[in-house]
């Protein structure tokens, strides 16, 4: 039984100046975690709670689904990590040491190295698997920005699972077995989630999905179809395009327009002096990037931006995307900045990338490679080619559906699950090889599963917190019930103590208000804050022989005969 | 339920070369625990299960106890060590690191200073007294020599608690529910322990208790008499000491002693030359040291050595403790090195230093101060004066305990636990203080206590293992029942599956050897090495509608129908 006369609890009336979200601001207010430093935080026993009931529903649902527990060290040597690059590629995003020898290390981000050597350590036949392994451990990430309180920290408990196949069917099977344990999971947890694509199937085949738990505030944004259900990352999300249906026109004109540096100036220069009749979706956008240090030109409608995390990836094989900047023009003096036009690509020196809207036919008014010069006509296969085509250009609520043609809306949600067919690239970088039936070495398949288990403990916050504090589904909540004893006498405490055992009796966890000193106005505020899902108050009522019982989500109130409430409660 | 055939495990034949003792070896062959690198080790899915159930035994006790579990992160920010001083005192032992901003960081080796900042952060008066509170968590210390496996790693997981009280009668009662707590969880563990005081209660009234389980390869040595049960650890063991009975002697002699730098030469010469019949008991050796760069003498009779360890340990305002060096010994010419005696020590600019068998009246032959001299008559109290008496001397098998004056033993053993008075030290330098009943600020005193939970899977495993392999006691054995299946039909394994359904439906955990291809032999040596208590062999005694069932440590046999396994096991 936990007494809140001595519970190491102290809820606070005011929100910490640093919370930025409900969740965090609560999760202090209400005694469960505390800051240490940016992004690493320290639980009080009511967080612990919580947070440990949660790691039980993720251990429970993998048992079940039969994957292994395993569990491996934070501080992890650096030469796994040489052999996949990640050392290097992850960044300022790695925690990296040095021991008292001078060896070098780092503090595990995700765990796909060692998980691959453990494997090929005891493993070596088909006959091994399929295999799906996982541990729930603490990770480290030297976030940029940590924020939003133990929703993105450098300090948190993911589950990660990895699965181990000898083909493309096993690995489809094993990340199968994962989404539908990932599904019972976040069922259990009471969480309200979408499963996104996260990766469009035409990037080479992996497949990729998100867990995302709509929140207003949520850090990742992605695109719903409210009518048929469709659900992308704004990464993922696949444009539609309708084929080109306007008639065809004469040859390209250039077309004086000083002065027309942006979209909407060229626009008005053409519709007045020109006479044209056009808007910014008929112009055509040449944004220049330097791709791994090479030019290239992005063609996207006048009236979308180029998304560069979207660009990113969609061009999973560029390592280094950045838009071109001064010292790059002057390098490439023919692209003439705000006039720059994909007709000349050759003679420009710069590979053409584009939108899928910039399909086949489809005629534009775009730069004449010129300054102050523009040219119309511009069609796309006759006056210029396209080298490929890429998702580049912004999503925006209203765009259609791929799947349905309806508009579709911009949501914003919490990551909470990530499953992702991994292939083989961790197995061939490190030599995870099994022999098949014939007796040859085959490189095996992998995928990576992922959930965050701290991070829940604030998405569930976010989402079912009301004006009056946290409000916790059953499941996961610190304790099953909260007893608040009032007034000046013996004998609620009394009744309110005897009432705590009988209910421990039966299995349930209590948390006990025996304060003395505390009014009762201050200890229903306290039951509200902390949000256990039942609140017995032992109190007036007592008098004729009832207890009430509170509803903490429905505010639903109801007297209950002493003799009866362990049984209300237990049902 | 766990299945041979799909268990990622694989036994192992062979040692392996890194194992100095009997727990690494067998947890690594028996597939519970792999090394990552030094001192740092992952957990197959048999380790883990293991780990967990000690780590739960753990959680239990010290909730019974009524302390509260809170959780800190392992990255902790440098400035509270700085505080308290750790920061730099931990030398080399503690991981340091820096983040993307430069901020340093360091993992933590314990986290006194955590606890202290949490409860200064929600507490403030004497009513919130005493509280205790524990965490289990992966703590890091970067051993100069890890060693024995998971014994001594550099990261392991450890419960550690904290108490804060307001006075010392308050710390003395919450040392003792630890105390009580410890004994209940290492009971419930099947550990063989003994109760160590690890620090002489002479120094400064701080009570310190070690946990020792006896092990003939563990790491620590202690002191035990076996006819009275005392127990210390070395450093902390009193010496008996009986007051000095022989007869008085005339004046200090002075005795020509040519090469005669160590006590046997001076014992022979002596015994020879000048007719004495001594030995080396009789003469009084002069160690020379630096503390904290002033010059001291540690005088120990000629028949011991000064043990650094132990006369440091009880030296603890002692910062900086080594032998004389050669430059030392060119600092201070009048030390003449191998011929030092106490009776000039004011002269010789020197502290002195006695174990407390130097004791007063008691007559010594010792050095001359001069090269090739030595003294004899040299009396204690009247020839030279013992600054301060302190336990120096190495302690022998045979030593009279101090309690009852029988021999004693020297044994030895793996740490599990250890409960410390604290005093004040944390609370001071970190500004921790509490209003008493008269409103003043009074600074907590603390209690810390320690049980190493990763290390116990291998003290366990030590005191457990057989000639066959690890042998773990019910409690924390990986399952309860591991089912061996052999033969080349269908029907023993089936049987023995079905078997295992009917266990698991009474709540057993149950292991299944249901490989097809192993043979009856590999099968047994594998249950036999990885150590569950109970073994059904479900085989040829099927004829007769029988399985034998095995139990692992006694090797006891019996044949029992197949109508009554579930019944035979679960009672």
């Amino acid at each position: 039984m936990l007494r809140m006369s001595t519970l190491l609890l102290r809820t606070l009336r005011d929100d910490p100046a640093d919370a930025e979200v409900a969740s965090h601001r609560l999760l202090v207010r209400a005694g469960f975690v505390r800051r240490i430093s940016a992004g690493v935080y320290s639980w009080l026993p009511l967080g612990y709670r919580t947070f440990r009931k949660i790691e039980q529903v993720v251990r429970e649902e993998m048992d079940s689904a039969g994957f292994q527990e395993v569990h491996f060290p934070a501080l992890l040597p650096k030469e796994p990590y040489e052999s996949t690059n990640r050392w290097t590629e992850y960044g300022p995003d790695l925690f990296r040491l040095k021991d008292r020898k001078g060896n070098d290390y780092l503090l595990g981000p995700t765990h796909e190295e060692m998980f691959t050597l453990m494997v090929k350590g005891e493993f070596s036949s088909y006959k091994d698997l399929p295999l799906s392994i996982y541990q729930i451990q603490t990770k480290y990430r030297d976030e940029p920005r940590p924020r939003s309180g133990i929703i993105r920290g450098r300090e948190f408990v993911m589950k990660d699972s990895y699965s181990f196949d000898l083909d493309d069917a096993g690995l489809e099977a094993s990340y199968n077995k994962h989404r539908q344990a990932y599904i019972k999971t976040f069922d259990r947890l009471g969480l309200k989630y979408n499963i996104v694509s996260a990766m469009s199937g035409a990037m080479g085949g992996s497949k990729s999905e998100e867990f995302l738990a709509p929140c207003p505030t949520g850090e990742d944004t992605y695109v719903l179809c409210k009518a048929c259900g469709y659900a992308a990352n704004v990464e993922a999300m696949i444009c539609k395009v309708t084929p080109y249906q306007g008639e065809k026109v004469g040859a390209i004109e250039l077309l004086d327009t000083p002065n027309t540096p942006t979209i909407d100036s060229l626009v008005e220069i053409l519709n007045k002096k020109y006479s044209a009749s056009i808007t910014a979706a008929n112009t055509l956008k040449n944004v220049l990037l330097m791709a791994d240090e090479k030019p290239i030109a992005v063609l996207v409608p006048g009236d979308r931006e180029v998304d560069l995390k979207r660009l990113g990836a969609n061009l999973p094989e560029v390592k280094d995307l950045r838009l071109f900047e001064d010292a790059d023009f002057a390098k490439y003096p023919k692209l003439v900045k705000g006039y720059v036009g994909p007709q000349d690509a050759k003679a420009l020196g710069v590979s053409v990338y584009a939108d899928p809207r910039v399909s086949q036919d489809s005629v534009w008014v775009t730069g004449g490679n010129k300054k102050d010069v523009h040219a119309r006509n511009v069609t796309c296969g006759r006056d210029f080619k396209v080298e490929h085509y890429v998702e580049a250009a912004e999503v925006k609520a209203g765009d259609n559906c791929p799947s349905c043609d309806k508009p579709v809306i911009i949501d914003r949600a919490i990551e909470i699950g990530h499953i992702f067919q991994l292939g083989k690239k961790y197995a061939e970088a490190l030599g995870l090889t099994v022999l098949d039936k014939e007796g040859k070495p085959r490189v095996v398949t992998m995928g990576s599963y992922g959930i965050g288990v701290s991070r829940a403990v604030a998405a569930i916050a976010e989402q079912t917190y009301d004006e009056l504090g946290l409000c916790w589904p059953a499941e996961i909540a610190p304790v099953d019930v909260h007893i608040v004893a009032t007034g000046k006498e013996d004998q609620p405490f009394e009744v309110a103590e005897q009432i705590a055992l009988d209910l421990e009796a039966k299995g349930l966890e209590v948390l006990l208000d025996d304060r003395r000193e505390a009014s009762a106005g201050v200890k229903f505020k306290d039951a509200e804050l902390i949000g256990v899902p039942k609140i017995i108050i032992v109190g007036k009522s007592l008098a004729d022989g009832k207890v009430e019982i509170r509803d903490r989500k429905s505010s639903d109130k109801v007297e209950v005969a002493l003799a009866d409430v362990v049984k209300t409660l237990v049902k």
